[in-house]
């Protein structure tokens, strides 16, 4: 196409574009036109210009992506997939309908977007995931990620913009559709484009300033974009929110706004397009990806993990369960090419680092930067990659709103949380895992894992790794006795029964460190003639109702919980929750208080968890 | 003291700190000697040519702030306030004992530490909020804050850092210890401290780079940093870790590592001090705060909130629950001028601008940052504000991990979430809060209030502001109509019985949103004969076990729950968890699935919270 038609033609593919987003966002009633708007004219320059895409098929290797950061210009993304032949246009009548996968923010349900964007500062660190996997996997697309102006406060945006720069993803191009105002007022910089470019410079990007409304500077910027070598690459687009709109145009007050139809009308009419506009807007295609390019994937039959080679331990071994999960994700990762690990500087306590010594180049150092680690975690899965990103428990909560926007993405990531609880010592509460259960249980679709012993951690990652959706695995500081045998299988959801007789006054039920306690119980108690049954519930989430139902109904009724973790969420609600509709009995032992410093035998007995305080309140109940 | 004896002064007490440090982590069995061997010249610098400190009398405003934002030097910490006469020395001795203060990382608990730091990242924000109250009471302390450089790499520092510019925070004074060694290996940026300058200077901060390990570069860079006007400051040191011991120097292995005896011996010979130089560190005091300034400090009565006009409502009036926080913080911020509100850039959804209107000069806008909004509020509650910081229940999600530590701190800090559940209906899951009960009722000590009208929520916010610590407020986005009287009061830890008759066959508890489906199952199910008892829960954290159980035993021991949130760690798991003790039989309905978009409506029906699952439930409980 001529460049002058081809000008033309880009000018009217926006307009239409912005006609698209003024009447789906009235006719549903709610949505954001005037952030659309100011992003109209970069996401027509970057998909009929720039994307190479098979519409035909999304899941050819060589697509570029892209991911819209600013989840709230969702009306644009549909209507640009819609106008790239993705969808139908009529689908973009169905906006924010319950019946429509064309929702208020992206979520997957809406197949090009894959992944859930909407709570803003998260898209570039999926999208650098995304583009350290074509790096990983050598194929030569190009991640795009357009940002609203107003994200770039969210300090996740620089933890990824760091590690982009650190790791030289030149096959990343961020946009910054800078159009000046945030949800209730001017964001901090304004239009002040120079100093957004004098901090992403500092911070190793090569950046390109452009009116964003300017289809000449769009396209030669993303030219330009195209040729820059070793280090990402930032276009800074000088926007108007509103823009093609005179009464919207800049214009505060309208964030989050559909147009009233009456305004509706005006602004439609002042985006008309004649019947030949649209068809030359129409005549614009998104082009495929250039033919040829090698690849080379990794290819993994389902049945990869049949051929996993478990670790052997010793019965009565002392293994950290945390230890474990490093030679876990060795194993693992022998059997599958597609495993990856990530860690955020804390590898030698996590153990991960046994991953980094076995598979240097599947091993991706985060530094101090959690939320970062949890994005490009979703970026790597979303690149078919199975990624295992491991810190303290507690410090994993940096990110917890990364891991909430993961379990609404339906994101493929596995989790490990070590250092749970009081267990850990004298590093005091700040390092101590104690909400991390309840956290991560309040995850939609995710399970959650708390192994006790270095057999049951392994298998566990394994079953992780196979498990489609996120997981989370709590690991513990201090050694523990192996007490399962290598053949033993932990199938998710399920539990074990280590101590059980014909008489037994209560069901214990433990996991992870408080299994031990509990084992300790029943020897004190059954010197004295007390009998207890003990379940290890290494399956936190989803748990086997049926199974502790019939325990506890065999044992009067009667269940007592004991766990690592404060009371609100952990263990003992979750048992409560499940079997408290039977009539079942439940009394929890928890971490109760604000921890401090201490030996971890000390503090497990000053915050009521330890075999002693489990021997006191199964006397007080079988008692009574 | 003349400048040279100064000098060889500051060479003795930096020596000696280090002493205490490698004595005490080695005394200890665990502990981070080396990162504050190389913090030590640095610290002894600030305590002994600049800070300015009443040492009898910390609470005294004129006082500098010093924040340890790299909490795993807490040694160094310990061993300087001892050194400047706050805890004897001798107690430096009780590191990490499970009966000491001094914890392994700090902990209010040691008052001069203030707040808790040991999660990276977090100290910057803390030190941002003090230098913050400091302008608003035109006090002119300075606010030192001692990172780790490892640390610079989580994004809630860059928020810190883009927020202290923008806010012109002249006060505030940072210094970067760069020692080029992470936990498990070298940093980002190693030792490169012309590229952290240029970072720190795009971001407006005026910077100085020293030789760390030079007082006189040191005394001469915090001298021209408190001539610095318009600007906060950054001091870049470049350091050593393990400073001062020749096998420890910028060696790889040793973080985290207390020295065993015998390196310790060897370490303590070269750190080795004549009686003389001893005495001539101890000659070193640090100075008292310039007599002379003004201060005119807020002055509060301990009966401020019975001076509180509460804003009055019509029974059947419909009003956003939201609404009525913002009506809420202008009654209680004109009875206490203490009252600061922040947001991050939603104050016309949480409705916070109804404050910002009345009293500009106390409201804090924090841009789309939440992270460091928590820890600004965290260092405002430290200088005696009470600050009440708004966002979406789920956008605080952000900032999990700073929520955390503010417990581990026990900092006086009030949380409103808006936007709960599925009841804001087209935005979709991104903007639901969904876990936030979860999570904040997994804080220790805090309080998680749940007001389903515009009566209880501002008796509610009036509560928070009067109850010392964490406080969280769960607010919904639809008008609900007023069912509580004016002169109605919601004490912390209460609840409401909305309707009972003696034959009632279930007791159903609700909060906010759900009590209206719950009394829509009422009228259904009456008008059928079956009569039920309705709980609002407006207390979830602490919650009255005593009176949910006598209901529950008035009606048949059965209990009926119904929420906006996951079925994990929420109102259900929370009654469950209290009255599973008692053999009360508790039926859960939450949103058991992943929401999407759609009506209010829509949603609570699809997920299973509406009058009519209520009805369901009830109806097949009383028929069993």
């Amino acid at each position: 196409m001529e460049w002058v038609k081809k000008l033309d033609a880009m000018k009217a593919m926006a307009q239409l574009l912005r006609r698209h987003c003024v009447e789906a966002t009235t006719l549903a009633g709610s949505g954001h036109p005037t952030t659309c708007l100011s992003s109209a004219d970069v996401v027509t320059a970057l998909f009929f210009h720039s994307l190479r895409y098979d519409i035909a098929n999304p899941s050819n290797p060589l697509n570029d992506r892209f991911v819209l950061s600013k989840g709230h210009a969702a009306p644009l993304l549909y209507a640009v997939w819609a106008e790239a032949g993705a969808i139908p246009v009529e689908s973009l009548k169905t906006l924010r309908r319950i019946d429509s996968d064309l929702e208020g923010h992206p979520t997957p349900r809406f197949q090009w977007a894959e992944v859930a964007t909407g709570s803003l500062g998260q898209g570039l660190s999926i999208a650098v995931g995304m583009a350290l996997a074509g790096k990983m996997d050598k194929l030569p697309f190009c991640v795009y990620a357009l940002l609203g102006d107003g994200e770039v406060a969210e300090g996740g945006v620089w933890e990824a913009v760091a590690f982009a720069s650190y790791y030289r993803l030149d096959n990343l191009k961020a946009i910054v559709d800078v159009n000046r105002l945030g949800q209730s007022g001017p964001t901090m910089l304004q239009h002040d484009l120079e100093l957004y470019a004098r901090r992403f410079a500092a911070f190793g990007w090569h950046t390109i300033l452009v009116d964003g409304h300017d289809f000449e500077q769009l396209v030669n910027a993303f030219d330009q974009a195209a040729t820059v070598k070793g280090q990402p690459t930032v276009i800074l687009a000088r926007t108007l929110k509103g823009k093609g709109v005179s009464f919207l145009e800049d214009k505060e007050g309208w964030h989050g706004r559909p147009l009233p139809k009456d305004l509706a009308e005006k602004a439609l009419a002042e985006l008309a397009l004649s019947e030949g506009q649209i068809a030359l807007a129409r005549s614009l295609k998104v082009q495929p990806p250039t033919d040829g390019a090698e690849i080379s994937l990794p290819s993994v039959s389902e049945e990869w993990h049949r051929r996993i080679e478990f670790p052997r331990y010793e019965l009565g071994q002392q293994v950290a369960t945390r230890e474990a999960y490093g030679d876990a994700l060795v194993a693992i990762g022998k059997a599958n090419p597609l495993i990856v690990a990530l860690d955020g500087d804390v590898k030698n306590s996590t153990f991960s680092e046994k991953f980094l010594a076995a598979f240097p180049e599947r091993f991706v150092e985060c530094f101090i930067a959690e939320q970062n680690m949890i994005g490009v975690a979703v970026g790597l899965a979303a690149r078919g990659k199975i990624p295992f990103a491991s810190s303290f428990a507690c410090f994993l909560m940096r990110a917890y709103d990364f891991i909430r926007m993961a379990g609404i993405g339906m994101a493929n990531i596995k989790l490990c949380g070590s250092h749970a609880g009081v267990s850990i010592g004298e590093d005091g509460p700040s390092q101590m895992g104690l909400e991390d259960l309840a956290a991560m249980r309040a995850i939609p679709r995710s399970v959650v894992l708390y192994p006790c012993d270095a057999v049951s951690t392994v298998k566990l990652v394994a079953e992780m790794a196979k498990y489609q959706g996120i997981a989370y695995l709590r690991t513990t500081r201090p050694k523990t006795p192996v007490i399962y045998d290598n053949a033993e299988e932990f199938p998710i959801g399920g539990l074990k029964v280590l101590r059980q007789s014909p008489n037994d006054a209560v069901t214990v039920v433990a996991a992870g460190i408080t299994v031990f306690e509990a084992l300790k119980a029943y020897e004190a108690l059954a010197s004295e003639g007390l009998h207890i049954r003990i379940v290890d519930l290494y399956s936190v989430k989803p748990l086997d109702t049926e199974a502790l139902v019939r325990h506890a109904q065999q044992t009067n009724n009667l269940v007592v919980t004991v766990e690592d973790h404060y009371p609100e969420g952990g263990l003992g609600e979750a048992v409560a929750s499940a079997v408290s509709p039977y009539g079942i009995r439940v009394h929890k032992l928890a971490v109760t208080d604000l921890p401090r410093s201490g030996k971890p035998e000390e503090l497990m007995d000053m915050f009521g968890i330890s075999a002693k305080h489990i021997v006191q309140t199964v006397k007080r109940l079988a008692g009574s």
